[in-house]
């Protein structure tokens, strides 16, 4: 297994667009990470793209990757779409870092686009046919049951879950690329949103976002001879598991084993990291996985916020892009967009939100969420 | 890049069965690959699952391939979904190869499966919001056209197609597996069907079938330890492009470029195969397709399917196992059913419809159709 390293990154804004085509999204991201390695599509040998939601009924559903990097004049070459759920993207991420580290290619672009709002988008909480979904259980209901458990358990608050959301909303407001940078929102303005399932509120949920984000990764070889500063794939983790420790619903031993073997792989531990990219879909989803991870010890997430600790400035940052819930949650762009945030980060080029002199950093994602269902979970260790 | 073989192969019927749902015909073809291979569910150690229309909607669109895949026993691994429209299973095929011939892992899966029928299965014949699906054109307008251009240019014949429906039928009749095997039909059999686009009538074109297939795949090492002939993977060629050279809607250079990349890899030429399984999903794609991949000159697909080389007993059987237009055509899993045919024939398993002393066969799938768009396009060379 050879050295890979990522040397161009593209995001586009996140946000509603409902009226952008979902290809759109896609070339523009991959138009600025080839600009941004200082490649031109010829030199793209094999590309993976993550995507959720694509449909026939849309008329993208099949083949919607070479659709979308025919555009870029990216064509003729291997090319497949891959879906995990919430870590598509990673999925992504993973399988073209696979194909260089392996030596079947030198220059590989993971893409990841989702288009959630505006005509044929995908109703995203709707869980059709299955017992749970008859229940009315969605994915607010299942993050709710598990705050309520984390509150029980540990003595977690409902401000310290709101905090979750101040901070990420306040990283965005750094982030010209976040969907929600308006505004700076407060504790009450967390808990006076919507109650959107008790005790989550809006404000404690990420929103429906429409996005692109693509990442080149080459050899080492390659890389030392572009005018980029590379930033070395440490680890690409992913596995697969049930979503659930049934004794702890808050917990997730799919999510730490995916963390166990993205460490092992890289060599460190969390001790050697300096900031997370971590799957906070709702505000109780970054304190669970801080934990998960092992960022922090079992049942400090709710505590770890409150301390200050993980905002920008703090001892170790937990998504300083903004995080899904303010960056926004366009499904398969998330994990190849915190690939992007950790590559700005780690070059020192992430502007206003900088973290200064962070040298490695994890990009965490999970995807799938019915309790007795099954899910999948990436873990990404990028270093400089 | 290492050895790799095919050690363990398993495929359902292929049919309409509306009420059997997608995990069934996944974990049954997993289940007899397995088997076939003398192995357990915890010795795969990554899984590739190709699948084109599971959407949310059905209750099972996001991660499939674990849900699938926790009913054999087969969880805490890498599993992806890959989707590359008509070519997802042979995708799948090799990503999991890519997997062990990298050394990356030992023992790969790939499984494929598709639901056509049924009660929240997607319509394949919609295109949606494309101007070719506004304009109403669909797979077999497309492919009528190819007819009608091939028939004008190189003097192919009604008959002549028809004979594809008639030998594939024939075949398929041996083949246990196959979804239309109850009776032989004959060349006005095909021609007296209902017309669905002139000049493709009903029995021109593969019927709307369910099913899954999967291959367990290996490094030759633990190959040469287990109870099987292994079936060496010469080669899986995938490639993309645009699906129609404009200047003759009939060839077609995406197909013509897969078959020489794998037969680059393999070392070998056409003159070298036994058999090919061919994408047939009308009679015309079979005469076009031998022809794309060099398996007979331009032009000449119809006069030889009426030379009776392509029928089992001929020189070089083209689709033994009925093809998809007799043994059907369940999207993500034709590929995979393809590998599942090449590997009971190149052991000597195939029964009635064995070709006696073949030693190796290619495999062809490719994925989108539209004029303008663009496609994928993978073939797949085994050796004994």
């Amino acid at each position: 297994m050879r050295q890979v390293a990522v040397v161009g990154v593209g995001m586009t804004r996140f946000g509603k667009f409902p009226e952008t085509p979902v290809e759109s999204f896609g070339r523009q991201a991959v138009w600025e990470a080839l600009a941004d390695a200082g490649l031109s599509a010829k030199d793209v040998e094999v590309a993976y793209l993550g995507n959720l939601t694509e449909r026939r009924e849309t008329g993208h559903m099949t083949c919607v990757a070479q659709q979308i990097l025919r555009g870029v004049g990216i064509t003729g070459i291997p090319i497949t779409r891959v879906e995990n759920a919430c870590a598509s993207g990673s999925t992504a991420f993973r399988e073209a870092w696979m194909a260089v580290a392996s030596g079947f290619y030198d220059i590989a672009l993971a893409v990841g686009v989702e288009k959630l709002n505006g005509q044929g988008a995908a109703p995203l909480g709707r869980i059709g046919d299955t017992i749970e979904g008859i229940a009315g259980l969605a994915p607010p209901g299942v993050w709710a049951m598990r705050a309520q458990r984390h509150m029980r358990e540990y003595g977690t608050t409902l401000e310290q879950l709101a905090m979750v959301a101040v901070k990420n909303r306040r990283n965005a407001k750094l982030n010209p690329r976040a969907a929600l940078q308006s505004k700076e929102i407060t504790i009450e303005d967390v808990r006076n949103s919507p109650l959107i399932c008790a005790p989550l509120t809006l404000y404690d949920s990420c929103p429906t976002t429409d996005g692109g984000a693509a990442a080149i990764l080459c050899s080492e070889e390659i890389a030392r001879k572009l005018n980029v500063t590379p930033i070395f794939v440490a680890a690409a983790a992913l596995t697969s598991g049930t979503y659930e420790r049934h004794r702890d619903i808050a917990a997730n031993e799919l999510e730490s084993r995916a963390a166990k073997a993205a460490f092992e792989q890289a060599g460190i531990g969390p001790a050697d990291l300096d900031f997370a990219e971590v799957h906070d879909c709702f505000t109780i989803a970054e304190i669970v996985r801080v934990e998960n991870l092992g960022l922090c010890p079992p049942g400090e997430g709710g505590r770890w916020v409150e301390s200050g600790e993980t905002q920008l400035g703090g001892r170790f940052p937990i998504n300083p892009s903004g995080g899904l819930l303010s960056k926004g949650h366009p499904v398969g762009a998330t994990g190849v967009a915190q690939v992007a945030e950790l590559v700005w980060q780690l070059r020192g080029q992430a502007g206003a939100r900088q973290i200064h002199g962070a040298k490695a950093a994890l990009a965490h994602c999970s995807g799938g969420f019915i309790g007795d269902d099954t899910g999948a979970s990436a873990v990404i260790i990028l270093k400089r």
